[in-house]
């Protein structure tokens, strides 16, 4: 079975934006077995999309294209598919409905040019679009099933997670593959080798990845079976095995993340945190409450850039930081402690460091971050070397703080490492 | 004239990497006036290789592919190429002298395998690779131009850039290309183009694309010649043209981020800000601080998760949340006069509302959010009805407090939008 990705628009062919949904539909397909034969993109013209077309049914069983459904005169790819498919009009009532709610919602009349989003071609299944107007379609030609979806991240995530994906499933029925993924924090890729090597030459015909993005390697073993009998078996017998050479860093599993596996820990057991932010400006925070529902144990937290709002709003002693600097164990552990005061949470977590581009000196580079965390038993910082690049720098740090309230919480619950990750 | 890049490797086609290279060429290329006629990205086997190379030699003219170049038994592209061009082997001995000397200055005897690295193509130009082992190549066939340069984004800008443009250029003369981008935030895609429509009918030989991402649309406007003499007055003519239409939403040109803008009026002027947020959660001080610099006008906010940080904290009188709740235009005014105050700055935004998914009421329903601005002149706030994506919501709110928090300073600054934006 061929699959092909197909994106439509001028925007990736002149380098105005990065082409990621390919990537993240790629995954998506490959977790169900399914290989890309190629992603092809092109521009938003008929003749483009038709040229397409003729080459991909020639050559894929699923082509999956993205683009120029919008409601805008230069989104043509609905009707060049009609023409291509030689398809009638269908009004969706339903949707038309739903498009008019959309604006009506936000307080406003829904402009006319968007009545076309609920012209749909007859031929084809429409996929509904929760985030959008403009929804997802399904044709099928000469045994190949073309899916079209709109080029916005978002909506086409939802569409194909929800309406696509469970229809290819049953369409497409691949090799059993099992993945099974570890998630950690803190370690770099080549280090984690180094630690697993000999767990990692006995893998037998498992397949090991290391999927590493900013201050987190996912580790993915993956096993590929004719029927599957026992597969799943095997990957989680090895992974169990593993866990304990790496259980300082790893936080969970299958794409957990941190400020969620944090969350839940916190949210069983009543617990609340704060935080006081210097150089992560607000990171932390945004990450806890990017969660559903942490209003339940986040109260909130003082991002304190100026030194003003340090003393002022944190209680750092003022001559605490003409001593040690601003970036220092002491100030940190005092942010943390006042923060954990001020805002009447158990737990808190500060961050002070230098965030780069600038601002290092040969004592203190960029990328030298102290975190503290605060409970009623005990305050303390670590300081970490985080590195020269600002966004990965922030991201690291604010992962590290997480990290570190996440041990704090498990040891004073009593809890082992070994029984969090079980 | 058409040109076409090939990404050869299986990292891409199973989204284990975001394909960064292709937007990179693109634009180099866009810059120079070539226009791509598509992307894709294949398997690196070599029949996948050979069947992209017969496509693209009827196709296009200009050939770029990226990838396959390294040392290891994966990588073939340069043996599927020598086998489809028909090539003999070259040794290349000034480059083994180099490959040898790039392990050497390593401390590291070169391990055999990359003495195959020297073996050429002899019907092939090298482009040389500063950075690595692997040299670009460029063919001819039949009138088109294949160049091959290795994945690795930094060693393939290199070559590119110091080897391949040039001949690029030389060889093809290419049709002139202007963009100009208008960024507007607040404002849907099919609302902006009601407002322009007359506009937009009057462009002539220029061609208008709609870019939307979560909040914010920009307004991409196209000119394409032969010779280039006046399209670039053309074009700004047009864009200056509009920009009375959409000033309320306009906030800057050519991919100019908001917190971007407001971070250099603000820094210009001398002016600081703080932020009070309770939905945001933290995003807007994160976008603020994602500006390198941004410590000298951002002193600090505070993330108001719980009514007691917002009364503790914040000083917001508890009994005003008693009568209206905390989502109101009564609380987001306090809550951005307290932080203002307590925190010394010139201005503040602050949030109030309800993210979702859940806690929303027939009344105040999921992505209600009150905004508000404080500046000693006045404070406000103005209520927004977001969308029900509690990501999408955080985001826009953010934006449209950054977009707020614009137009106050300029405001008292006594600059026009207009002004603001010539």
């Amino acid at each position: 079975m061929k699959a092909r990705i197909i994106t439509i628009g001028d925007e990736i062919l002149i380098g105005q934006i990065v082409d990621t949904n390919s990537a993240w539909i790629a995954k998506q397909l490959s977790e169900i077995g399914i290989a890309l034969e190629s992603i092809v993109s092109i521009a938003d013209t008929r003749e483009a999309i038709h040229f397409a077309l003729d080459q991909a049914i020639s050559i894929a069983d699923l082509v999956i294209m993205t683009g120029g459904l919008g409601p805008t005169k230069d989104d043509i790819t609905k009707y060049a598919l009609a023409e291509w498919f030689e398809s009638g009009w269908n009004v969706d009532q339903a949707l038309l409905d739903r498009v008019e709610q959309h604006f009506t919602l936000r307080g406003v009349v829904m402009p006319e040019v968007n009545r076309g989003q609920a012209m749909l071609p007859d031929n084809c299944i429409a996929l509904t679009n929760e985030f959008g107007t403009a929804p997802g379609m399904w044709f099928e030609r000469s045994d190949t099933v073309f899916i079209s979806m709109p080029g916005v991240p978002f909506e086409m995530k939802a569409i194909f997670t929800d309406h696509a994906l469970p229809r290819i499933r049953e369409r497409f029925a691949g090799h059993h593959i099992v993945h099974s993924t570890i998630m950690t924090q803190g370690i770099g890729e080549s280090s984690l080798m180094e630690i697993i090597t000999d767990w990692e030459n006995n893998l037998g015909d498992l397949k090991l990845a290391y999927l590493p993005s900013v201050g987190v390697v996912r580790l993915r073993l993956t096993g590929v079976s004719k029927f599957g009998e026992g597969l799943q078996e095997r990957v989680d017998a090895r992974i169990k095995a593993v866990l304990p050479l790496i259980e300082d860093y790893a936080y969970g599993f299958n794409e957990a993340q941190l400020e969620e596996v944090v969350g839940s820990l916190l949210s069983a057991n009543n617990l609340t945190v704060s935080a006081a932010e210097s150089c992560t400006g607000g990171y932390i925070s945004q990450m806890i409450t990017s969660v559903p529902g942490s209003s339940a144990y986040f109260y909130g937290s003082a991002v304190a850039y100026s030194n003003q709002v340090k003393e002022d709003v944190l209680g750092v002693d003022p001559q605490l930081i003409e001593q040690f600097g601003a970036v220092s164990e002491q100030v940190a552990i005092q942010m943390a402690d006042g923060v954990r005061r001020k805002f009447r949470t158990d737990y808190a977590v500060s961050t002070t460091g230098i965030a780069g581009p600038d601002g290092g000196s040969a004592e203190k580079p960029v990328g030298t971050v102290w975190i503290g965390v605060s409970s009623e038993k005990r305050s303390y910082a670590l300081k970490y070397t985080m590195g020269t690049h600002r966004e990965r720098n922030i991201r690291k740090s604010a992962l590290q703080a997480l990290q570190l309230l996440r041990k704090e919480v498990l040891k004073n619950l009593g809890i082992s490492l070994k029984e969090a990750l079980s």
